[in-house]
């Protein structure tokens, strides 16, 4: 691992997105999102995923120009067809058309079709927040995602299916982003490199058996990653099938037949309100201050040091990374350099870092 | 124990709730509302209830004849004042209200004030899922009933906060229903009757050690419940104030100052959306079919004898005590007949049953 200043990733990322074919506007978004995701240590969702959004676009899968277009809209409702376009630009399209109709409509529901990979969905609450709007954002992922098995089966039914919520503050807002199953991929895929163990309740083999070598998650037969929940799955794969229907069967999306090519990597929904359609926005921010103050008020258990409030433990690391650095592994660094190398981008190698 | 035929007890709340005050209307819909929550074996809001109301409508804490009252409406969205009426029937016209913004607007989100026991708030994402409707229900409790602990502390700051979950399909509607916490306090009372042990995980005593002898959560000093997610409990907690702030801070409600009396006993908010706004709705819900049945395809896990969608198991226990009766403890009858008593009503012993 080097630790690499933040804004040497955003450049590095702006950079290679728009030498991929990306306008820089988008590629601006993208590679933002990413490094604060990297920021927060939500490595799966940050600058790891450079190097495969660039692959992406060689492969035809992300077409970087294609933009967002407005399939069907009422002034409270919209589908967006991102039209295979870049996931993270086209999620903030969503934002601003769900923004625009909770602000005249008080409240809005926006899903997405054709929608590549949206990165963290935090992002997009957080943005939502920050505009002064309570939101609720939801992602599936199409077929090739389904890692993990509903309660009580062994073969993968849904994708880890996160859930974001977030509330304006005084400050930053509330920030609320949670899978609904108990690791993802690509932690374990982590863990597989680093020739470690799988805590203990996450996954299971094909036959339903619980592994911690992700040797023998990986298979074949391929085992699946387990609900949230430990001994009440039932509730986190209940919250995966919710985050399903809202993120994909609301805009009309059917499963993709098996032996067919996905028609999308993540589906979207964000569901907007305004508090001052309910009345006063300055007592809700003061309440919601209130509440989240009269929460860190607890006395700490045993072996805490503080109690945090979602989206704090976070926001520590991202003040940490943003003195000190993003830790990047000598891998991430290669593939971010060879796709920079096929647009006759030069970065320096990991050991010149 | 004995086991009840649901009509009798329908019957006897019927007659008890109108003894007490109740319109009639609203006898049915809170008594049904009950027997219907124990049909589902979900005794904690069942039939046990029945008896709390009546001598709630004694003390004055519920006035069975005020009528909930739309306080500030959009074409969207309602606050609406249940001046502290029965709170399931005051639910219930928060299903009204928003119903009928969902069907004309696409979407809407109704919030209470002033809001007696709601019961069981899965009835309410059903009834909205039996229209067609997609739903998601939140319910908060005021500062009584906060015996939740948040992540890393040892001191209640939510209540058990659940969240549910409608959409229809074919037949019966899909009905998600659960707690952000680990276990309810009336199950934790339960287990204390009983002279039984808590399971691991779910409790801690008021210095934050876990602890599974019931007694040493009452206390003095009294203990707290985890939030959902064993060594995950941060994610439930997020959702838990996630619930809360939908509820509660949206309508405008701030916290109960220590030492005053709570103004209310559940916030409730209802988020309804009408899938016909973004398509066609036949395909909507030929849509979950699909996705029902390709969740229950997935091969069984050892030890599991089905993959059960949310909902499942409690329709499975509604089915055997459809045709044995609900099992009643001697407890919950005697406080029955002692209410039924006190209004002229006469109902035999337990043991006469």
């Amino acid at each position: 691992m080097k630790k690499i200043p933040a804004e040497r990733l955003l450049t590095v990322g702006i950079d290679l997105l728009c030498a991929a074919g990306a306008r820089r506007a988008d590629a601006e978004l993208v590679a933002r999102n990413l490094v604060d995701g990297s920021l927060r240590g939500l490595d799966s969702h940050g600058i790891m995923r450079l190097a495969q959004y660039a692959a992406d676009i060689d492969s035809g899968l992300v077409i970087p120009r294609n933009v967002p277009r407005v399939e069907m809209e009422t002034a409270t409702v919209a589908v967006v067809d991102c039209a295979h376009g870049l996931g993270i630009s086209s999620a903030y399209y969503l934002v601003k058309v769900g923004a625009e109709k909770a602000r005249s409509a008080g409240i809005s529901c926006v899903v997405s079709k054709h929608c590549n990979h949206v990165g963290r969905l935090g992002a997009y609450v957080q943005e939502l927040a920050e505009m002064g709007l309570v939101a609720i954002a939801t992602a599936n992922s199409s077929r090739h995602g389904h890692w993990v098995a509903p309660w009580g089966g062994i073969e993968g039914r849904l994708a880890t299916n996160p859930l974001a919520f977030g509330c304006p503050r005084s400050g930053r807002p509330l920030v609320l982003d949670m899978s609904t199953a108990m690791i993802s991929e690509g932690k374990i895929r982590a863990i597989l490199h680093e020739k470690g163990r799988v805590p203990p309740g996450r996954v299971q083999d094909a036959s339903g058996r619980p592994v911690s070598d992700p040797a023998h998650f990986y298979g074949p037969p391929h085992g699946t990653i387990l609900p949230f929940g430990s001994d009440m799955g039932y509730k986190g794969f209940g919250l995966g099938l919710m985050v399903e229907v809202l993120s994909s069967t609301l805009a009309g999306v059917a499963l993709t037949p098996r032996g067919l090519p996905d028609e999308y990597v993540n589906g979207l929904c964000l569901v907007t309100l305004d508090p001052s359609a309910f009345g006063d926005s300055g007592r809700f921010v003061a309440n919601v201050n209130e509440l989240c103050a009269y929460v860190k008020s607890s006395p700490r258990a045993p072996g805490f040091s503080e109690v945090l409030l979602p989206g704090e433990y976070e926001a520590q690391i991202s003040a940490s990374r943003a003195r000190e650095g993003i830790p990047v592994a000598r891998q991430t660094w290669d593939l971010i350099a060879q796709q920079a190398a096929r647009h006759a981008l030069t970065l320096e190698s990991f050991d010149e870092l």
